[in-house]
């Protein structure tokens, strides 16, 4: 019996709430789990800060320590399990753990977002394998999609909801009509926003998942910081109102089209047609769309965060791990990710439909002058659309235009132009539309 | 280096569209697949039935043979992979590669649903995996993900749109207001339905595969004959323009609920909330969304069927079969599969919101006999809409009744009272209705 292999032993390094899922759906599944991976999985040490603190029941007390030695330099340890958060000093302890020839699982975004390419390189040089499917979409297991269901395919674009927050907002917005403050407030009240609500709702953790999901569905290594990035802060209710008109719904979107040589990568709201899949996940959900050259079209949906959803990620990753240890495979996953070094397509020369809503004077000629120099860099109105007759004739007042597909360079041309003169008496909004 | 190893040496039974799109697959990413397995994954032979016929280029014509020998009592096949279709002679040739602990790989949902249970136990005894991936919703990698992603959970819940040209239909009906004839006479012209439709029209085909998830996603064995079925053919588009204005979508929908000693399962037309993500998944498209209980909900989705979609899924399995294969882990895959009995909640015992429509005759009282039938039964109404006062007196107008949540058991008791009555006028058109 292959159950009889010796036990693959786990260590944890952080027991917040995650940590203890998975030492939770460990225990609770250890049968089904030792058949899955021809061998026991057992938990043998958990680093903590805090000894005495309440853990959840199934934690043994005995596991419990507070030196990082106890755990880094055991070498009855397999596999180290990250999820404590944190750049400093996850680094150097997932580093010192694949320097050890130990498989490493880590749901640690931020820290894969700026050293996934190093510490994956280190991993195949070392022979072990570096997990991270609870790094992007929580629960979804986008990553061992990518990476499995499409060993034989490339992804030609993804699109993804990757971002909880930003899209709780953007659904409270636009289903119950709130201001971006009020439902930020809201988001923040019910745990779903942090205090500090920076890095999701300007889009940079949706940036760093880009550049994780960039790299195993394009092959490529991106600097996160790099990757053209916008967040919601600027939507308005009006904005939800004008895209419901047009039929469409706002979406916080990562988004990543292989170009052949280049590879064109952005981060930014966007209008999604009412009837695509994505414009009904709502709230805290997340979602990916891929377009797969053989496969088509996929969708993945679920949770995105959430301590049991990321658990169920965080065992999934212990269980391959294991069985490719005990099976004496190791490294072969993470050997598979590609790290080509290909330019960035520069925001400039992307071609789509925009959404421009423009803050005009309510006074004869004020359209044709905004067509005009639309139409002089290039840009033709698809839709267009101006309201608020009945305000006082001094008041100035939404038009809102649909493109049809522009160069942003034109577009980014047009506004300047528009913005300089005095018969728009307020900031353009600008919102890329993508036929997902 | 791990590439050094011995090739695996594969066999294809058949080498139609989907067989031509796996070679294809296999040669084109060679390198990538070696890499992820460990060594080459070599095409041998490939049996077919004409020797002559056109095969797509990759196919080498050297591999080609008639006899059937050539490839089962060939030693040196590691994998057997059948995509030839049909029960006969497909079953006789999977057990013999089963019990020559060959990988076998198939595609063949028919052959599966029927005696799924017999070829798992079989490949289980000999220590050899069975991988079937493609053998629901073609593309979507729902087998894989309840598998492994659910390595520590389980499966509260299970809605599936498992069959593609129903879904086709009840969307241009719904959408461009055609007839079910009309909309299946086009599904035949675009290649979307058989000469006879029977098999997926009739919900058959959605059993089978539900057949097959139950047996992943609750471990239980299931004969898909005694899943309570229904198809699409009743469907009207007066049942669309009804669910419309009460914000439902018609979906034909595999259901699947784990009732603890009892399992839940059956296949028919089912309203759903406009809101939710099954109701946009559209024409030929798959999806499957679940619920499990640590991940919370999941929805995947994409290309249900199509000679590619399907490659890509047979070509995955053949890579962790293969992987398994040289780890000398072969058949821990197929070992984790559960084979419980548990009895199928009756059909009169589920518990569900309905979608009542009566044909009934235009004059005073009929309303309030209908509801005193329900309500006999305990079948309280929601929400209720009587349309056509316009027509003449004597023409029968429909009357559209939304439920309160009640048992099958009441709808169908009530349903014959007001059917044996004379104010209904013709067969009532009963739809369940589920809020996922």
């Amino acid at each position: 019996m292959l159950i009889s292999q010796k036990p693959v032993n786990v260590a944890l390094l952080g027991c917040g709430t995650v940590g203890g899922g998975v030492i939770r759906l460990l225990l609770a599944n250890a049968a089904k789990l030792a058949t899955r991976v021809g061998a026991p999985i057992v938990v043998r040490k958990v680093l903590v800060r805090d000894i005495v603190k309440d853990r959840v029941p199934e934690c043994d007390r005995s596991w419990l320590t507070t030196n990082p030695e106890d755990v880094l330099s055991d070498p009855e340890i397999d596999v180290i399990v990250e999820v404590m958060g944190g750049e400093t000093p996850a680094y150097d302890y997932i580093r010192r753990a694949i320097d050890a020839k130990k498989g490493v699982v880590t749901a640690n975004k931020m820290l894969l977002a700026g050293r996934a390419h190093e510490l994956v390189r280190r991993a195949v040089d070392c022979g072990i394998d570096l997990a991270f499917e609870a790094s992007v979409g929580g629960g979804i297991p986008i990553i061992r999609l990518l990476r499995e269901a499409l060993a034989s395919d490339s992804v030609e674009s993804l699109y993804g909801i990757v971002n909880g927050t930003s899209n709780y907002i953007l659904t409270r917005m636009r289903e119950d009509g709130l201001g971006f403050g009020q439902a930020l407030a809201e988001a923040q009240a019910k745990g779903y926003a942090e205090a500090d609500p920076t890095l999701d709702i300007d889009g940079h953790d949706a940036a760093h998942k880009m550049s994780v999901l960039a790299m195993l569905a394009f092959g490529v290594k991106v600097d996160h910081r790099k990757i053209p990035t916008e967040g919601i802060r600027a939507i308005e209710p009006i904005d939800h109102r004008f895209a419901d008109r047009f039929d469409f719904v706002i979406k916080h979107l990562a988004i990543g089209k292989d170009q052949a040589n280049r590879i064109e990568l952005r981060v930014h709201p966007t209008l999604v047609p009412k009837r695509s899949v994505l414009a009904n996940v709502s709230g805290v959900l997340n979602a990916i769309y891929l377009e797969g050259r053989a496969l088509g079209p996929c969708l993945i949906s679920g949770r995105g965060a959430g301590d049991m959803p990321t658990a169920v990620s965080v065992v999934a990753d212990i269980v391959d791990v294991a069985r490719s240890l005990r099976a004496g495979a190791a490294g072969l996953s993470t050997r598979g990710i590609s790290l080509d070094e290909r330019p960035l397509v520069p925001l400039g020369e992307i071609e789509t439909r925009y959404y421009l809503r423009f803050t005009g004077q309510d006074r004869p000629g004020v359209l044709s002058r905004i067509a005009g120099a639309l139409g002089e860099h290039g840009v033709s109105i698809e839709q267009m659309v101006q309201d608020g007759r009945s305000l006082a004739p001094s008041e100035p007042v939404p038009i809102v235009m649909i493109t049809h597909k522009a160069r942003e360079s034109g577009i980014v041309a047009a506004i300047a132009t528009i913005s300089a003169s005095d018969y728009v008496t307020a900031k353009t909004r600008v919102l890329r539309i993508e036929e997902v």
